[in-house]
């Protein structure tokens, strides 16, 4: 099984949701899990290493929701390979460069282990839009499964012992993907942002820790994992999610009242850009994706070109553009195919047209 | 015999040129003469100006050149039509703003008088394309024809006498208008603007004095006018003219060849942005119509498409925008009819492609 069937297979992350829950990319749950007796990853010999591979690979393997899955090495993948499953989330930077690692991807991409990250084990469980609860509920089933199968690192007084402190206890981090271009257009994200990171909540880019905000899409997630239960972390990040998404919503009809022919203009030219251009930096490209994004929610664009606009946000990735073209490219070469697919992919899109808001 | 009418009617500027020719968009002859024993406009009362109005097309009226042309009154036009009519060149700003002023422009528009502007009169011959020679041919002709019908101020020793000293003598100007993308793009355009300057050539933008230099077009014109003659002042243009269109020839190729798809991606983003924008100020308008403008003489588009792209240059100035919408604009609503009428004009216009120099 090969990475490139991963790349190239549906997901739901690809299925298309209503406008409103199309704000929430995406909601995740993560759980840090080890071994008891086993040295954490990062201070473990290659042996150990393999040895924990071996252990949880054969408790997951039998596993129902793991039939047909993608069973992933790390390091007998080439670099491209590897940075291309970051650049879909389903690995982190961390397991991609470091040595032993391994994930196991369920045959429908929503949930994915990794092994030997900076923990033995972290279940992640993902789905499109806004379903903390059903993610939750998975990641649950998951993790008692392992539980009896594996002798995990348990303490009655902290909870789950994990490599690094901060994720002592629960073990726990739920978060949620979200497409915020009306708050970051206005001007009031880091107002937000602020707000989020006072009240416990983290806030980062796309690509997770140390990423920038491109495309105007943000990760929230709780901070804290130890002396909270379950579900105040969930109930927690759900209330500001909720509250975010509101703010969303309202920061794109003062928008589109207040701006009219000007937010109009802004969309139209960020059509054009993509229609036309010959060189298109990610950055750019991601910026100027959010925006028609944005015209697919609020009715400029048709809701049905959501998820072609969103697959162009997620393939037009440095590692993803490389792959499709089957070779390594430098950056000016990269830039002048990802305008070719963009501009390929966009031929048939109807032109922008003035806002619908129900 | 209407403003509209003028503007409306095809002429000689709207004509096609080969790409080499297409660098100079026109070449213009002015001469300053005015009549013997009549105070200068500036301070001539009003009886005094209709009196010179009365004497100037009554020896104008008559002569082949001007037969069925268009005789405009400033004074009796709406501000918007003569706001059009300078956009256009046919008037100056002094005589479309001042008191008693009027102008005689032939059928075909090469030739126009202006009648009480700083002057009693101001004979403009205009050709499409590099034409000095044939420009200056027809004004000598038309000077000599005024000489015999209209007793002018001449002075033995200056020459011609004129209201402002900077005139008196020959009361010539030459001029070019060019079309410099190239030395703009390049960054070389003020090194040219400074070495013109100190051989004595006033470089100016698309409307001349004190206006900047819209979509890369300059005007070249000769500072002296006494103790030159007319064979010298239009040698030393047209010296400098030929030097600036192979500088510019040269920046042209230069940029095709070491920028390369970075040249197309900007020429396609120029397109893209006229092809799509809502809003549409005339600055942005005219430094992207430069680009296709370019792209024509390069063969990205097809050279048939330059005349379409000059109009919209034309059409695209605030006063054509309101005339051909009927009505006073503000800027917003200008700026928009402006877009639809771009995006309208371009809409069957090929894709630009990588160019081809002979």
């Amino acid at each position: 099984m090969s990475v490139r069937d991963i790349l190239s297979s549906e997901n739901e992350l690809t299925h298309m949701l209503g406008a409103q829950q199309a704000i929430v990319l995406s909601t995740r749950i993560r759980l840090a899990r080890n071994l008891n007796d086993h040295p954490f990853p990062g201070w473990a010999k290659a042996a150990q290493r393999a040895k924990v591979t071996e252990l949880c690979l054969g408790a997951l393997n039998p596993m129902p929701k793991f039939r047909r899955a993608h069973e992933v090495r790390m390091e007998a993948l080439p670099e491209l390979e590897r940075a291309a499953l970051v650049e879909r989330h389903l690995v982190s930077k961390e397991l991609s460069g470091g040595k032993g690692g391994a994930a196991l991807v369920s045959r429908d991409q929503t949930v994915s282990v990794m092994i030997n990250e900076e923990d033995h084990l972290r279940v992640q469980v993902v789905k499109g839009g806004w379903h903390l609860r059903a993610a939750w509920h998975i990641a649950e089933q998951l993790d008692d499964a392992l539980s009896s199968a594996l002798p995990l690192a348990y303490s009655d007084r902290l909870g789950f012992l994990t490599a690094c402190p901060t994720n002592v206890g629960t073990g726990l981090r739920a978060s949620a993907m979200l497409h915020l271009p009306g708050l970051c257009l206005a001007g009031h994200m880091d107002k937000v942002a602020r707000a989020l990171g006072q009240d416990g909540l983290a806030v980062r880019g796309w690509l997770g820790e140390g990423s920038d905000a491109a495309g105007n899409v943000f990760q929230i997630s709780n901070q804290q994992t130890l002396g909270l239960s379950e579900d105040t972390i969930l109930r927690h990040l759900s209330g500001w999610v909720r509250n975010v998404v509101e703010q969303e919503e309202n920061a794109r009809l003062r928008l589109i009242e207040s701006e009219g022919e000007k937010f109009l203009d802004r969309i139209a030219r960020a059509f054009g850009t993509l229609r036309h251009a010959r060189l298109l930096t990610s950055g750019e490209s991601m910026a100027n994706l959010s925006l028609l994004r944005l015209a697919c929610d609020v009715g400029m664009l048709p809701e049905a070109r959501r998820a072609t606009v969103d697959r162009l946000m997620i393939e037009g990735q440095p590692a993803h553009v490389q792959l499709r073209a089957g070779t390594e490219l430098d950056t000016e070469a990269r830039d002048a195919r990802r305008a070719t697919t963009t501009r390929d992919t966009l031929a048939d899109f109807p032109e922008p047209s003035a806002p619908k808001l129900s």
